[in-house]
């Protein structure tokens, strides 16, 4: 019985710490998963010491990034994407080329091995479309050219993100194999994410009706949780990240005409789950990593690059809008969240890179999350004077 | 990253099971319950060996339980209690009474020991307020004067099952300790008991207008989960079940004035947790324990001593609403269900008892909750005709 105890116990502390930390984090006006996260650092080993991952706390967190990703493929509208025009797939692909270039860059000149410096670079890749959302929609600007093109971008982003990842792990796995097994284990990751992104919305929207049919009130609910869990767990199954499966079954039940309903009553489930994903990824990272004047550079390095990345590429991309707009898009664009931070948590979790990189990896995210939204503010503020 | 891919699969096995055994239950006009333990009988390593109880699906049926029992407390409402009235109060006290001095007769008989034989009675007690109320809505009678005896029944009859089992827990701890120690043990428990159900409701219910000053729009929802995880974590400490907490923390919620929004919201929680509970439950069932001329007749035996022990003593209290509505409150509280099962398994993981005992318990709690939904039917359909 004792275990169930210390189980419910951390579960407690991690929970309460989680909801502190983004209360104050929400007041000082930064996104709450910056707190969740510091709760984490703070609770964890290397702070408090009182939550310490264990395959609970672990399981837990791994659910709860999936609903996380389940439901930013919720957000991914299928049919958005062949809307969101010329501008914002130069935007998105843009701002996913010059991360990844950079960051791959700076991994091999730190020297890292060619698969772990692509896992790093896949880590500057992903926008938090959410983040970048919740400030637009504070300034008032959702509307805005820059507004659309910024969350077109974004659901591209998250697009090329995944698929990404999944060349990345797929690499990683394919490690030292010949050129034709590599070549095999890349072309089943790409054929595993174009296939379910083909094949589900699709059969989604014929499914509709049906998922009505069971006799449990919440069955449009349960049954696409079964298939978020299914292809989480196919998706793992052939070497890919569980999250790439989840986000394809959000992709696919976007479709279905109780898509509202879903992403109502897939709120609280995350509100359950996911703070444990947060704290699980804040304990990990041992803090006396980023202390000491090295660590202090290498993060601001690494957080520099990050920033210039996603501004340069995203306003390149974005630059037929003018100077101005294609400065907003491309500061709009800056502040990374979940789905670097997931991959960061990959990366250490096989074992690709040491405790250090995954201190920096995940203090960069924080930094460019913290940084970007004032900028933002500021920057539509002067503009409107 | 293979663990990952085993407990993902293992979930999605789990789930897709659950979903099929109400399914098929509540088309056959059964408690969903039913499906779902039977699913995970099924799955188990007794039956087809797909799923397998571990550390991650124990902690998401552990977190299942809670959920639940922290949802039956909501339906209770303090103050509902001073209205049920004296007879409620009658089938209620007698309804937990003749079941458990019953239960505990049939376990003494069959050589348990005091605090084993404690245990068995406690796993006979608790009525599932659910399901009685689910037949009561679908004959219409909810609102005549048996259904609202039964229902307030259910609520005293849930309060007792949780002091009892409080108790049991307590004088499992404390076994071979001497009178002293075992008296200040049993103190606890009800100490517990009494002080959270004493100060939780006012408190909650002044507490209502902070449950919205966070920035999380979720907050009422989140800060309540909190509280109930904490009260969870607090019970398993002193040694009770941590469902004692989680149900009393439903009791002091139900006070606040966002109470039906945090039920609203705590049905898509459940509805991704609870099933996982009900699997692992059936997994937990060796199939063979319920096989055999033996095992049959007593599993007959138990049966007929849970559905005479309820039927008798909830008729008894209800005696002087005349013999027959006495008949319809008797049926009526015969199900057991939820609470009655997470008692065995409490008592499988604590050792108290074996494989054979747990397997007759779940198949009994089962049984009841089979027969009695058509035999309250057929009673009341031949008194309309």
């Amino acid at each position: 019985m004792h275990d169930v105890t210390h189980v419910l116990i951390v579960l407690f502390v991690a929970y309460v710490g989680a909801q502190l930390g983004a209360e104050v984090a929400q007041r000082l006006r930064m996104p709450a998963v910056v707190g969740e996260i510091c709760a984490g650092m703070a609770l964890g080993p290397s702070g408090l010491g009182w939550v310490a991952s264990g395959e609970s706390l672990d399981t837990l967190a791994e659910l709860g990034a999936v609903l996380l990703l389940f439901s930013v493929g919720l957000e991914t509208r299928a049919s958005d994407l062949r809307r969101v025009g010329r501008v914002a797939t130069y935007v998105g692909v843009a701002g996913v080329a010059l991360p990844f270039a950079l960051g791959v860059g700076w991994a091999i000149s730190a020297r890292f091995g060619t698969a772990a410096a692509m896992f790093v670079g896949a880590a500057f890749v992903a926008t938090s479309a959410g983040i970048t959302a919740r400030v637009l929609a504070e300034l008032g600007i959702v509307d805005r050219l820059e507004g659309r093109v910024i969350l077109g971008a974004a659901v591209i982003d998250d697009i090329l993100a995944m698929l990404l990842l999944g060349v990345v792990t797929a690499l990683l796995r394919g490690g030292g194999v010949n050129a034709i097994g590599l070549a095999l284990v890349l072309l089943q990751a790409v054929a595993f994410v174009a296939v379910v992104l083909l094949v589900g919305p699709p059969a989604m929207r014929r499914a509709s009706p049906y998922l009505e049919a069971p006799v449990n009130p919440l069955s449009p609910l349960t049954l696409v949780l079964a298939g978020c869990l299914g292809l989480a767990a196919a998706a793992s199954q052939i070497g890919l990240a569980a999250i790439i499966g989840a986000f394809l079954a959000g992709v696919a039940a976007a479709e279905t005409s109780q898509r509202h309903t879903i992403e109502l009553q897939t709120r609280p489930i995350m509100a359950f789950l996911v703070p444990f994903f947060f704290v699980a990824t804040g304990t990990k990272v041992v803090l006396g990593h980023l202390a000491g004047p090295h660590a202090v550079l290498t993060l601001l390095l690494i957080t520099a690059i990050g920033i210039i990345g996603k501004l340069a590429g995203c306003g390149l991309g974005a630059a037929s809008l003018g100077m101005r707009s294609a400065l907003v898009v491309g500061v709009g664009m800056v502040p990374r969240g979940e789905v670097g931070i997931i991959v960061a948590s990959l990366g250490l979790a096989a074992g690709v890179f040491a405790d250090e990189t995954y201190a920096l990896l995940i203090a960069m995210s924080l930094l460019t999350s913290v940084v970007a939204p004032p900028a933002l503010r500021a920057l539509v503020d002067r503009e409107r004077t």
